[in-house]
């Protein structure tokens, strides 16, 4: 039997007692006795949970018992959760997150203090939630050159744009709905600004590259200037517009010298067809190119207490297999130089007033792929073939005010 | 650094050594030193090759050689496949296998000959191809009480049956096609009657049963008696034809005494929205429910040279990383009884002449969920609610001869 602790009581840290709860008879066929709960670390008190006994408030509790061989850290944000995780991992006690924010900014440390201590840092849960992704990408697509990784990776803002899209709805009224049934925070910035998939695109981007991808240097863009008229011009030629994290090795030859990836997050106009197209609702899709498996991709539910809780779970049982050594991930502190946003390629989608129209047709020239109005439209709708984003907003603001721009994948 | 040796140089067996050649260096991130192709055993010659120089035809020469730790079974059939496994496994050499009809037929027995002698036996190519699928389902869901697998398994049926929605075709006229671009073989029945999706169904059964679901006890249908017209019929109310590998526990209190398992192969009318409904052409899709972390899709590639080569590597690497112990895989070889077909429970589609209308009244009553035709139509469409497949079928013989009877999921 192995004794593990939790760091923080909120949402998905009692998903973590509860899945090793209920399905503490099939965890034991992992690890033989299985997971047992000892202490709870969290600043509240919980006198109505059957774990109420298990509360403490001081970490020194649970890191002076020799018996914890593992914990997560579901406590999110930077601190006190990187200091906790910190100290664990200094004893040789594995360490299990699902902080996305603490994972981001700190693993490469976190990393290195494990394999110093000859235990574990993991952190599966900390992208896509419940979706088997990371140990898979790391493991079972350890013999791939991972060309690119792309992925609905916010279930607040997909379940919003596949509403705006079902119904014809408005973002603003969209939000509120998601709001009033807990789909979306009280704040919804880092959901709808983007910085959560931000934030897991750079986390992924570091794991495939080896090195650091910062999600302070990446482009990131959210959902709210999408309107029900992108939606409506964009079904019509067969297109959905998901909030996506992008991340690919540059292959061009005239790419800058040294950079070897181009990462952002923006909504995109996916095709019909693309896997990623009926990712629907609250569900994550994460597509991964490898160069000799093609396209794979992982789905599932990407948040909530139960799934991402057994992401955290299946964590805690591999560093319980895997006590006396450390699970190796490569993931070093060297920040990875990646192509400035001007440097990335992509086709974009753009409405404009029909009256610009000429100066769009001189400014883009061979650069327009395809008009999607017609001469009858009050709007001029085209999109472009994939071109430098320094190009093409040069071309732009030579063509009057767009209405709306948006990346096509 | 790892020696290795390729049993059987064919299609998948090249796409090994291509992969482990073109990723040398990606492998050796994973592997200290790489994985080394020393041998290559074929009863034919390849003087064109460049692996010619490590071709030899006796498999003594591997198995006495004392460097070799880890090797891949590519050829396919059961024998002399399990013959040379079960050799190199009681030398402590693990085999990797891509071989979905010897692992259906004898994975207990192998993985316990690799148990009593240190290595391991891995097969995670032999269902779904490329796609990661076994190896997540063992370990990254090790914690959930799987209830259900449900999977797009083979990709020459999703191609026959994609093409036929798309443009309206004919089986016979898209099979041609198929043969022609080599997505067929000349001989189809293994895809198209559904045992290569059946054998690759029971090995999922089997490994999240941990039992054996013998292939030969479960009902397999193929796709050779799905027409257009079915097509149109399903096309108009949003569902598609997939032939899908079904395995799901049993919890209806009703299920016979010591039945857990209901697992069949057959066409289903799959609705639009579920995530097995976009995957199309020769791509897999197989969906897993777990009782805590809900709905997990994985898609890829389920055939070709280089998806299932890497697959293989992916097995060789852990392998590689596991010399000295077993990867734990439980499969025991005592039989799990499955339900009867008819002790199944599941709605039907069905078409009949228009002049049965009143007989299908009679006989099925309430069963009907909704009926799809009009009064000025030829036929009567009809679906079911769920039901006991022994039910169904006692209702349709009261109901005259069936145009066309497909399960819905």
């Amino acid at each position: 039997m192995i004794q593990a602790a939790i760091f923080g009581f909120g949402n998905i840290g009692s998903g973590v007692a509860t899945v090793l709860e209920e399905n503490a008879g099939q965890i034991a066929k992992a690890v033989p006795g299985g997971i047992h709960v000892k202490y709870i670390l969290d600043i509240r008190e919980f006198p109505d949970s059957p774990f109420a006994d298990r509360i403490v408030h001081d970490i020194d509790v649970i890191l002076s018992d020799p018996e914890i061989k593992v914990v997560c850290e579901t406590m999110g944000g930077k601190e006190p959760a990187f200091t906790f995780s910190k100290r664990a991992l200094e004893k040789g006690i594995s360490v299990c997150s699902s902080n996305k924010e603490l994972v981001e900014a700190f693993g490469p440390q976190l990393l290195e203090t494990a394999a110093a201590h000859g235990c574990s840092y993991l952190f599966e849960a900390s992208v896509g939630g419940g979706i088997p992704l990371l140990t898979p990408l790391l493991q079972n697509l350890a013999q791939e050159d991972i060309q690119s990784v792309t992925g609905i990776l916010n279930g607040t803002t997909n379940y919003i744009l596949t509403k705006m899209e079902r119904y014809g709805a408005d973002y603003g009224q969209v939000l509120k709905e998601a709001q009033e049934l807990g789909y979306a925070e009280r704040n919804p910035a880092a959901d709808v600004e983007g910085h959560d998939t931000g934030r897991k695109i750079s986390i992924l981007s570091s794991l495939i590259s080896g090195k650091t991808v910062k999600f302070d240097d990446i482009h990131t863009e959210g959902i709210t200037k999408i309107t029900p008229a992108d939606f409506v011009r964009a079904k019509a030629k067969g297109y959905s517009i998901k909030l996506l994290g992008v991340s690919r090795k540059c292959s061009a030859p005239d790419a800058p010298a040294g950079i070897r990836m181009e990462v952002m997050t923006a909504p995109f106009l996916v095709p019909e067809g693309h896997p990623l197209h009926s990712v629907s609702d609250v569900f994550n899709g994460v597509l991964v190119h490898g160069n000799m498996v093609d396209d794979v991709m992982f789905y599932g539910r990407g948040a909530g207490k139960l799934p991402t809780g057994s992401a955290v779970v299946a964590d805690m049982i591999l560093a319980a297999k895997s006590i006396g050594h450390t699970v190796p991930i490569q993931w070093e502190a060297e920040v990875l130089e990646t192509a400035a946003s001007s440097d990335c390629t992509n086709a974009f989608f753009v409405r404009m007033h029909a009256a610009d129209a000429a100066k769009v047709h001189a400014a883009f020239g061979d650069c327009i792929d395809q008009v999607w109005s017609d001469e009858t439209d009050a709007e001029f709708v085209f999109v472009t073939k994939p071109v430098k984003e320094g190009v093409f907003f040069d071309c732009l603001q030579r063509s009057g005010e767009a209405l709306s721009v948006i990346r096509m994948l």
